[in-house]
């Protein structure tokens, strides 16, 4: 992988870059979409060619659970198993520790659900452990929730799911922390995904698990949470190892405004000339702000998961198609947007579909919500480019 | 509309048509592909029309309780409402009298649950009503699955329903006999039907309730259940009725003898020169003897139904993608089939992705399901042609 920065702004840390992947080049700063367990929900791949999705990203967590990377390996890997051609990330599962252990427990939804921990702050302390899995200081014991099989998760067995599944881009397993935990919890987090990020990049060398086609890049994960020192500990070491690039991880949608403390502590300290990625964060409203602050490359489920539940973002705003008072409204879901839906069917009958419980418009409103992100995130880059942001 | 008898089978009833309509030919026997609350369950209106798909049928009932028939009349029309230009029926909501009352009380399963009524031999009697609707004899009397509201569905008010809609063609209101009604009630629900049969070409004729582009066609209904004479007299009577086609009705999914004999006793009487519909009945091994027996179209939920239960039709039969079995085959979901799904994606990770509960393989089998039932449907044409059957 081949990272090349082609402008840098004056008026921010953000950059204009090109990902080079074995798959073919991201144009950053980049929308990193979610397609978890090899499939983007509700649309087939000749669709997500048409909303300007440059690269995708699994989960080799679920895929591990279910149908397991042997049978993509034998199938030729992540890429032909799906048939998808272009820039591919993996995720370690080093979120999913997070949300099904202290995430179930605390009830603290991600973006999905928008709901926040309340008065639980930092009542994660030092020797916590979630109820459905044991954090080691070797790994993650847990059950699977397909077949109930226990499986213990390190971060050598990440490396090897992920070098079977062939993601362009694979992750290092780190303990994604969760955003209540106190300074003394956070701060040996990070010191098991600081060893982990070791164990990872040994692992990811090793030729016996090498990856065939040997052109895999693999990122790092800063942590930290929301203590600067541990943050700018975190983003120094990780930076300091040989990694491709970086993952900035921990579950930080929870707080906006410590999200941005975070990012700009983090990218005052990781190299610049290595790109760098937020793990699971990319509303639309912070988009702009993400990248400004050095960011190349986001994955978010907002837009597909919002679709699903027929919310449409639009150049006006969101727009809820469950509405009644859409039925009677002939108007597209946005109409400065150019994609195939907006040129063909009208708010009126995609609420119809929707509050019919049709299937259809789950696949419509995905492909719209994804077009208009992407390009939202291209006319970002033009603005960079353009030397406005 | 016009309907042009282009060859007639000299081995059986079969005959080779073109259904001339305002929105294009269809090129009979053809599949009516079912699209009953103005979407084809899983697909987008482009991808139905790579299916080879010729004709939709959409549900007058559902419509006018959702999202109401004034709403799509303002909108221009079924067709444009939902983005099709192409040939198109509405159903007239008889086959729902039936469904969600005797049907319903008797738990009588459609082909879509395969439960068939055992030991319920001829058990509804004349003066039996079903529980959640009223049959009298100007219409059916019920409560909208939707809102509660009452409702009263009359011949006229599905002529006027159907006219706003603006289906290319447009069934009689009926009542759909159960199949284990006794033969006075039998006797009697088809003098119902004939009834309503003047009824509805009254109001179809009146020009305060003509759809405006005028252009639309109105089949009527053969009721008569499993009882010889009463099919021959109903065959007799809405066949002497200024229609523009005949719908044969009545839930005969049953039991496939008496199907196929009552389609015999018919079509013996039927007008030779006007098209023949068979109402909600299709099941692949069944349809080249109907299409033998003088059928000219026929609408079957099998295909979109069975694909979204995982079920894909091949050459070789029938195929159950939901069995771990096939995680580990590659081949294409039917080698014979040229369909894109079948020329792209493997069994192994369809398979995969109904296991996982995605949305995206309902698509893709819906797709490839119907591709199949329209080339098998297009193979029977091609041998009428060539005088094989």
């Amino acid at each position: 992988m081949e990272f090349k920065i082609l402008k840098k702004s004056k008026k921010s840390r953000a950059r204009l870059g090109l990902l080079k992947t074995p798959h073919g080049v991201v144009e950053t700063p980049a929308l990193v979409v979610v397609a978890t367990q090899a499939a983007v929900k509700a649309l087939t791949f000749e669709e997500v060619k048409k909303t300007k999705t440059q690269i995708l990203i699994s989960n080799a967590y679920h895929l591990h659970l279910r149908p397991g990377e042997k049978m993509v390996e034998k199938s030729g890997g992540l890429h032909k198993f799906m048939n998808w051609d272009k820039p591919l990330m993996t995720d370690s599962g080093g979120y999913q520790v997070f949300s099904l252990g202290f995430g179930a427990d605390y009830k603290m939804g991600k973006i999905i659900t928008e709901v926040r921990s309340k008065n639980q702050e930092l009542s994660i302390k030092l020797g916590h452990q979630p109820k459905s899995l044991k954090i080691t200081k070797d790994g993650v014991r847990f059950r699977s929730y397909v077949d109930g099989q226990e499986i213990f998760m390190t971060p050598k067995e990440s490396m090897k799911i992920q070098k079977a599944l062939g993601g362009d881009i694979i992750f290092a397993f780190d303990e994604c922390t969760p955003p209540i935990a106190d300074y003394d919890y956070t701060k040996k987090s990070m010191e098991t995904t600081h060893r982990w990020a070791k164990e990872c990049l040994a692992a990811f060398r090793n030729k016996e698990v090498r990856n065939k086609n040997n052109r895999q890049a693999l990122y790092g994960i800063v942590q930290g949470g929301k203590f600067k020192d541990l943050r700018v500990e975190s983003a120094k070491f990780i930076g300091s190892l040989p990694f491709d690039g970086f993952g900035i991880g921990g579950e930080l949608g929870f707080n906006k405004k410590t999200m941005f403390k975070m990012l700009d502590w983090v990218m005052e300290v990781l190299p610049e000339g290595k790109p760098r990625h937020l793990l699971g964060n990319g509303h639309l409203e912070d988009m702009e702000k993400i990248f400004k602050s050095g960011v190349d490359t986001v994955d978010c489920i907002v837009p597909t998961h919002y679709a699903r539940h027929g919310i449409a973002f639009t150049s006006q705003g969101r727009l809820d198609l469950n509405k009644k008072e859409l039925l009677n409204d002939k108007k597209p879901v946005d109409k400065n947007c150019d994609c195939y839906v907006c040129q063909t069917y009208s708010r009126s009958y995609l609420s119809h579909l929707f509050r019919a419980r049709e299937i259809a418009p789950l696949s419509l409103l995905t492909f719209h919500n994804l077009y208009f992100f992407n390009s939202f995130v291209e006319k970002i880059r033009e603005r960079i480019k353009r030397e406005i942001i």
